[in-house]
């Protein structure tokens, strides 16, 4: 039985991979995945075989990465953060079927949700969302929707995918439908290349989240009702009473 | 300059926890946790000092690890999973101003809902919410708010701390409230004792999920009304044409 190990890889530092996925890469023979990330691996692998396809083609690679595996190869597909959030498992999954001898084991790692929250402080320390704004697979009006609900429900919100070249107002109509029902005086967080050269951190109100130019490397966090700014760090009670 | 380490140990398994926590532990000299979080970690640090508090004393834990950092001991606070999703880092950033001499790093880790779908397969591969269904420290009220909310956002939802002793109906309160929303075929999934001994996931409908009983190691996860389940497992498409 051929396996294929879908991996998160954490945050671009080497030491934000688990353990076990840090073993299953060491594993592979073959490890598959977008230019990015490999590059991220490549100082730990040097000598290994890497495929790469470009975005918009995670198809092809989900596909070659089942191939190599149903062909007996130890293969791993990596994904940057967690395997599952926005990453190759899903698509894997969904191709499975096609590949009848071969095994998939998820593994798991640390999403940006979770990375930018560390640096930031403890955004996510309640209740919260993860919404991704980007609209080449998903209509702008489910995001948009979600948005409000997240919204109503006085969530702690992550926004994944804030911007690109492409929809460079994404932010900005996320910020409006948040400011419908949030203070303008939210505090929000950006985190920019988690655990990469140039890692850097902003705290900002909602109001000026809406006019901050941001790009695809960039994770947002919009606070709750409940959070607050303490020593320069975002902080979301659980409700202890301190 | 005394440090203090927030760190997120994952899932129960010793390596679903990152390079990083693993390093922190090394170098600590005082570990402090909840008791089954220091059990999870025994093995590995046989000779260390461990300090604990029952459940319900977790500030009386942060302040005894804040005032170890002041005194100028290598520190850490493990958290199971993440150290930020209802974990200590807002609690320890919220009594951190009273420890003027002492730096915190949070360390985070792979939270339930991220090691709980990998083992599910891929619920969260688009946008989600996380709800703690505990009511010790959020009124029921706002917590069935959160949930009509994510209902009609059309999220994957996590479901954490489902149900105890003293709150056996939580779990089906909280689906009465998704079936408003959500169709009672709705794929959902359970997962219990994540990476110890006696894990064990099932997949089942929501209306199903409704009438099980699930204990306060479960983590539940409730698909979106695009989450399918393929091959036994659960997954959210992000969208690819398949």
């Amino acid at each position: 039985m051929a396996e294929l190990f879908v991996v998160g890889i954490g945050p671009g530092r080497p030491d934000g991979m688990t353990l076990q996925a840090r073993a299953a890469l060491d594993a592979a023979e073959l490890i598959c995945g977008y230019p990015a990330y490999l590059e991220q691996i490549a100082a730990l692998y040097p000598d290994r075989e890497f495929f790469s396809t470009p975005m918009k083609q995670e198809l092809e690679r989900c596909r070659y990465a089942l191939e190599a595996a149903q062909n007996g190869r130890n293969t791993a597909l990596v994904c940057s953060g967690d395997a599952g959030v926005y990453g190759m498992a899903a698509p894997v999954l969904e191709l499975l079927p096609d590949y009848a001898d071969v095994e998939v084991e998820i593994v798991a790692g640390v999403t940006a949700a979770l990375s930018g929250a560390a640096l930031l402080g403890a955004p996510l320390g309640h209740d919260f969302c993860v919404i991704s704004l980007s609209d080449l697979l998903t209509p702008w009006q489910r995001i948009e929707k979600r948005l409000r609900c997240a919204a109503e429900g006085d969530f702690a919100v992550v926004l994944y995918n804030p911007s690109s070249r492409r929809r460079a107002d994404h932010l900005q109509r996320a910020c409006d439908v948040l400011l419908a029902c949030r203070s303008a005086e939210t505090p929000c967080g950006l985190v920019r290349n988690i655990g990469r050269e140039g890692e850097e951190k902003q705290l900002l109100p909602l109001l000026a989240l809406r006019d901050t130019e941001v790009d695809m490397f960039t994770t947002v966090f919009v606070g709750s009702s409940a959070t607050k700014e303490i020593g320069g760090r975002l902080v979301t009670p659980r409700g202890y009473r301190i």
